[in-house]
Formats: C-alpha cells, structure tokens, sequence
C-alpha cells in the first residue's frame, strides 16, 4: 500500500493549505483592514496555484493506478479515501490551468464591480463582467463533464454535491413548484387570519445580544476550546475540526435574526468539530458536501431552533437579558415571530415557507445558462418572471432581483440548488433523530441540544465522507434517499398542524 | 532579462506564502483556540516546506546565473533585487532539507517542554531538548558557514543580520563591556541621590489604555487603513507593508509598560508600512534585516518615546485619561518613572542602561554553544557568572536566568545581538535626524512624531534592502556605520546629563 500511503501525504500537504487558506479568508472577512484586500488576493490566489500544482502534478495518476491495484490492502475507509482523491483530481485535471485562473481574475473583478453596481442598481454596468464569468464557467462545465462523463451543468452540481445529478434535482423541485403555491397560499391566509404577531420593539444592546450568542453556542454544545464566534458583514462558518470559526453580525434594532445566525452556523460548525478525527487531514474526513452541510445549519436552525418548544424555553431567556416588557414577549408571540410568513425579494431575508421559490428559480436560470439556453442579457426579465410565477410579486429593482447575491460573480454555479437539498434533508434527519430518541423534542422544550447532537453526531458527522454521495449517507441515516414528502409533511405541521 | 523576470515571479510566489505565514503567526498568538494548536504547527510546516521546494528548485541556480549575466539591462534596485535573491538562495540551499525539518521537529517540540519546565523552574527536563535542537543548529550553522565562506557562528548572524560578522560585534560589545559597568554605576548612584521616583497606583481600566493605545498610534502616525491593534500575551509586530498587525498587552495594576510597548511595536510598524511600494513583493522591498528593525522600534520608544520633551507632552493625556490625582503624575516624576535604571534578571523588563549586559551575555555564551566551547549542561553556571560579573546580581533561579527566554528553544541562535545593534542605531539616527531637522526635539514636545517619522521613511523605510548591509544604510542615512560613540553620548547624556 505504499501508493496509497505517499497519496496520503499529499492529500495531507492539500489539506493544511486550505486549512490555512480558511483562516486567510476569514481573517479577511473579520479583521484585516481595507488596504490589505491587493496583498490578501495574491495569497490566496499563490496557494491555490500551488495546491493546483501539487494535485495535477504528472506523478498523481500513476500514484492513484497504484492504490487502485493495491486495493485489497486497503480497509473501507481508505478504499473510501482513495475514491475521495480520485475525485479531486478528476476535477483538478479536467480544467486547464489557464481557464481556472482566467475564472478568478474574471470573479475578483467581477465580484468588486458587482459590489458597487448592485449599490446603485447599475444592471447594465455589471452585465458585460457577468457575462465573461459565465463564459469561462461554461468552458470549465464543459470540460469537467466532459471528463466525470456527465452534462455540463451536473459537473458544476458535482463540485458542491458529489454525484448529485439535475434529474434528481428536477425530480424534487418539480413536486414543489406543484406543492408551495397552493401550501404557501394556505399560510398565508392562516397566518393572515390569526392578525399580525406583535413586533419586538425597543433598543437591543450589541454588547447583550454577544452575550446570548454565547448563551445560545453552549446551549447548542459549541466547543470553545475548538473554536470561536465573531463578527462579521454576513455570518458564516470557517474554520476546520480542532478550529471552526463562526460569525453573526448585529442590529441594534433587531437581535432575533442574529440569535437565529448564530443557531444556523453552530449547527455547521458542530459538523465539522465532529467529524472522524483520524481522518482529519483526509478527503474522506472532511464534510459530505454542501447539501449535507446546510442540512446540518438548517437542522439546527430550522427544525430545533425555530421549534416552538424551544423557543418557549428560551423566550424568557430573551426577556430577561433585554429586560423586554408587554404581551410581544409572551412565548407565542415570539413563536409566531419565528415562523411568520411572507412572500419577499430577498433570499437571505426569507421565511422557511418561502425560501424555496427563491433557490428553484435560481436553479432554472443557471441551468439554462450554463446550457446557453439563456444570456446574462435575459436575466432581468427571466428573474421578474419567476418572482412573479414562484412568489407573485415583482422585485422592484435588478439590485433588489437578479443582482442580490453574490454567489454567481465568482462562478459559483451549482450551488443554490443545496440550500434547498439541505432543508429537505433536515426535515428527515429532524424526523429519524426524533423517532429514534424519544428525548430530542423534551432536550429542546429544556434548552437542551444533545440528544439531536448525539444523533448526528453518530450518523452524519462521524461519517465524513464514508459514503459517496449524499443520499448515499442519509439513507444510511435515516433509511430513505432524498424524500420531499418528509419535508412537506414538516411544512404542513408547523404551519398548518 | 527574462531570467530576472522569471526569478521575479518566483519570489513573488515566496513572498505571497511568507505573508500568508505571517497572518496565520498573528492568528495563533491573539485568536487561536488552544485545540488548533497542532493542525496550526502542521499548516506552518508546510508552507514552509512549499517555499522550500520552491527557492531549491534546481531551475533556480540557472537562473540566478541567467540573470547575473544579464546585468548590464538591469537598473540599480534590480542588481540590488538580485543580489537579495541570491542570498536567499545560497541560505536555502547551503542546507540539506532533512536538517531543517528535524530542527522544525525538535524546535517544536523544546518549545513546548520549555513553557512547562519553565515555569517549574526544571532546567534538567529542558536541557535534552534544549541540547537536540542546539546539535542540529551547529550542523546548520556549519552548512552555510561553509556556504557562505564564514564562521558557523557567522552564518547564523547572517540570517537575521546579512553581512554581520561576530568580529564588527566584538568590538563594540568590548567597548560596551569596558563602558558600561561605571556607567551603570553612576547612574544608579545619581538616581539613588534622587531617592525613588513615585509609583502610579490606582487601577487603569483595560478599556482606558485601549483607547489611550489608539491616541498614542495616532501620534506616530499609524495608518489604521494599513494595519491594526489588538492584544496578545507578548508584544509583537507581523503582517506586512499593506497589512501591519501590532499588539501589545494590558495589564490593570500598571499601564506605562504598555504605552511603551506600543510605541515599540509601532516603531517596527512605521518601518514596514513605508517600505517602497514598488518593491513590496520583492526581497529588495523587504526591511534591511533586524538590526534596523530594532533600531525603528527603539527609536521610537526610547529616543523618542521615553524622551523627556515628549513624556511632558503626554502626562496630562495620561493623568486625565485615569482621573490620576496627586504629585505623582508631575510630568517631571513620570520622566523619571519612564527613564529608571535598575539591574534585574529579566531581559524584556530591563530599563535601556541595563538592556545591553543581558545582550553581551546571550551573545557570549551563543557563540560558545554553537562553536562547541560550551555545552548546555554549563549553561546555569555561565549565566550566573555572567549576570555577576555584567550586572552584580546572581539569578534566583533557572526560570529567572538561563530559561527566560524563546530564543534558543526553536534554534533562534544569532539573533540576540539585533536587540543592542538596533539601539546603537537608534542613537545615531536620532542624533542625525535632530541635526538635519531642528524640529525633531519640538515635534516630539508637541506630540508630533511626524518630523522624525518623515526623515525616517526617507533615509530608511524607503531604501528596502537597497543596501546590501545594516551598516551600508546606516552609513547612507547618518554618514558613519555602527557606531557605539553616539550611542554612549546618548545614554550619558540620558543618564548622567
């Protein structure tokens, strides 16, 4: 097996440059002052040139035919492993060199423009940048299709999701375009009939809100030995196992949606502090892709934090840091506040109900993209069209429409479509956890993460990437594939029960 | 010159990965959770190992030779450029890299023993390991010596000090050796006439000298644009011209060694920030080795931050930011608290009459180690001769004596003498900057740092490693090289005048 074991030392080398690359990036986003963005760009673009240098280096593929025919000295997760890197550098070597960095000169401008077009709602200024980073990203689509023997667009799919497909995308997407707006429409009118919930009204200091946030990380179980929470323009999760680094960001006026950030983060950030430890600097230990994550933050989120039996435990919590007075205070107002519905212009604003309109329309249009059925020229119109049929309403503005994420400026086709994936997996992860221990609900209703955490803990997180795709390890979790009826069946009881 | 072209973008790559280093250094000393530690060590390691593979690519000899001949096309700071590179080159190469990854492991790993055996005073759990890493470093030091056509010894100065020889040292730490013990004596004679100066007592709130922290920065002139403050268990500066990272520390019962401590670290920072722009990804754009580091930081604490005419200036600032009440917030008892001389057996926390004898000591007894006239066993008997015969004090203990310092545990050898050089120059510039502009004394009298900061940035921040020595731009700036005389007048004029 001495193939397999000098592929572990590279794979380990690869691994300690993203390792070092995520501190990079958050240290960008959290601390590193506005003259430093030149010198930041050029670090991260050497060692990802490097790390390309290193994975497409000629010796890989006789190395990778190497382990293959030592196979069976291998146990399963080095078997796993070597499945693992061969992925990689299937996707390392199916792109020439020059159109990946041609793909990140394009995003880095594209993206500054974006920044300040989307500010002044400037579509036209931002198109002609748009449209070279979609050109690019065709030709990158092309060619890892090409080589993974799939559809452009599922190549792109396969980057965040491995073995994901569009069939399979399709297949749930089109049982929902069927179900919301019927099921939407019916929250709406319940909603609307129970009269609005009663708005948080007041000041809320930031230093109190810092103080719930680390409430809220031990009641979730975050180890603060192995990691840290910050602050920063949009939350997110950094970071590696022995290190995750969270942030939330805070508004003076509104502290609900930071408390609900940091639930979302922790709840990725406890994947990957869980993850299998000897398989840390490994493909194989690392996360099951991006549906898998965000079905980590949204169960965390979604299905334990907006629990009303969790947030009738912790609403006098609330109450008391803020010293809140009046009926909005009450348990089921803040419940109803949790969970309230409304059809919105934007994503990262929107409810559970309505989220996924957002991310079924952007999966069309980058679909027909990347297909070339559509041009970046379309965009405006294709997006007031879908707004309209997924959401009836109209954004008012491109910045308030096709130019309020960031996702597509760099090239990052292929994503959205995990946002939604996550939440249906959540939804049957929340209800396999439940089903298996009668405790998970009660631990919530008590302030208490650790039956759920323990569940995933064993199924998801301890799995790394065992298993080769996604559906692959949640049905080894929960017994079924990707399953939407789960997730209406959630819906239909929060919103509906 | 398309073989300097060719070196340029090589170096270009090394520097972007040294400035990744340094975030991921500042990262571990002010953020870091423990439990990052070691995937932290590991990403250090193998970016350093990447630079290595890089700088001892055989293609890079070829070139180096390419472009020597090349010359003639070459402007000024190109040869200058050049001539960096190859330095660089000839340290990288001169040793094999199974010595440097041992001396990494074992470095690592004395480190981690001395922070415990420190503080149990347990120099006998040290000594092996301090004794692996010492033996590693003399076959390094004897690799470039014989690289380098120098001592072992030699060589290891040359790291940090390019051009230095033990023999330039000698003479001046002779001259100080002969100098300071009446010195010394006079002075703390002269102080002992004066009876004690009177202790700041109170409490200083943290929050008090963060925000006095940000007012002494603004005084020197510290771009926050360019860089950034925070706080860590030592005082250090990182980062790099566009990004500059200094901290310091804060301690409730004492506030003035921090005030002192950022005026140091700022120093450094000044340095950096204005090192030419043009050149900031090139050895030639880097700061001309750490004598003249040490000589910007000094300068700017002790010429100028501990000067009189300045401490005048910043005592009420002092006195009204903690509410201070009494005779011993005169400004005249703060010039003396700032200026008192007093032997100790601690190097960081030695005044600038005593700093040089804990530096004489170190430098001795280095030589020793490395040339193999001294073992590690004699090293508790050495530093208490030496703290007797240099200072008149006998350490109370290991952790208090030969154990103080990080230095030598990861092989830091050389490096001590940069400390006292850097003072030696910090006096001529400011003796030369004080006699081109005559309103260096009265900018500082004012809180105006900007006439010494500005002659600074011309005379030595701009210049990079334009000169090939610490002595050649000394000498360029003041006109003499090393020069230990106005040193002595300084100190003398200080102390005694």
């Amino acid at each position: 097996m001495k193939h397999y074991q000098t592929l572990e030392k590279v794979f380990q080398k690869l691994n300690d440059i993203d390792q070092a690359k995520s501190v990079l990036h958050w240290d960008m986003a959290v601390h590193m002052p506005a003259g430093g963005a030149e010198a930041r760009s050029e670090q991260l673009a050497t060692l990802s040139d490097v790390s390309h240098a290193i994975i497409t280096d000629r010796g890989i593929k006789s190395l990778l035919e190497g382990a293959a025919s030592e196979k069976n000295t291998l146990d399963a997760w080095q078997v796993a492993n070597l499945r693992e890197m061969k992925r990689r550098w299937q996707h390392a070597t199916a792109v020439p060199q020059r159109l990946v960095s041609d793909l990140t000169r394009a995003g880095a401008e594209c993206e500054m423009v974006w920044r300040k077009a989307r500010a002044e709602n400037d579509f036209k200024s931002f198109a002609p940048h748009l449209k070279k980073v979609v050109g690019i990203t065709r030709e990158i689509a092309k060619a890892k299709g090409a080589a993974l023997g799939c559809s452009p667009y599922d190549a792109l799919l396969d980057q965040y999701d491995p073995g994901r497909t569009s069939a399979q995308v399709d297949v749930v997407f089109k049982d929902l375009e069927a179900f919301l707006p019927e099921f939407t429409g019916q929250v709406l009118e319940k909603q609307r009939s129970q009269g609005e919930p009663l708005a948080l009204e007041g000041s809320f200091p930031i230093e109190t809100q810092k103080q719930l946030s680390e409430k809220v990380l031990d009641i979730v179980g975050f180890d603060r030995n192995k990691g840290r929470l910050d602050t920063s323009h949009h939350p997110f999760c950094g970071g590696y196992p022995t290190d995750v680094r969270i942030t939330t960001r805070y508004n003076e006026n509104e502290f609900l949606s930071s408390v609900m950030a940091v639930l979302h983060e922790s709840g990725h950030a406890m994947y990957e502090a869980a993850l299998p430890a000897s398989w840390y600097s490994q493909p194989v230990g690392q996360a099951r892709g991006m549906s898998v994550h965000e079905s980590q933050s949204l169960i965390t989120e979604m299905q334990a934090g907006r629990n009303p039996g969790f947030i009738r435990y912790i609403a006098p919590i609330l109450q008391k840091a803020f010293g809140g007075k009046g009926d909005s205070w009450d348990a089921e107002n803040l419940v109803r506040l949790c969970n309230q519905a409304k059809p919105s212009f934007i994503r990262v604003d929107a409810d559970e109900v309505t989220y996924p309109a957002h991310i079924i329309l952007r999966y069309y249009i980058e679909r027909y993209l990347i297909g070339g059925e559509m041009e970046v020229e379309d965009l405006p119109d294709a997006w007031a069209q879908g707004m309209q049929k997924f959401l009836g309403i109209t954004p008012d503005t491109d910045a308030n429409g096709c130019m309020q994420d960031i996702h597509w400026t760099d090239g990052s086709f292929g994503y959205f479509p995990t946002y939604t994936l996550g939440a249906i997996y959540a939804a049957q992860l929340f209800a396999s956890a439940k089903e298996t221990n009668g405790d998970v609900v009660p631990g919530l209703e008590r302030g208490d993460f650790a039956p759920m955490i323990t569940w995933l803990n064993e199924k998801i997180h301890q799995q790394g990437s065992y298993y080769a795709t996604a559906d692959d390890l949640i049905t080894a979790a929960t017994g079924k594939p990707l399953d939407v009826e789960t997730y209406k069946a959630h819906l239909k009881a929060r919103y509906l029960g």
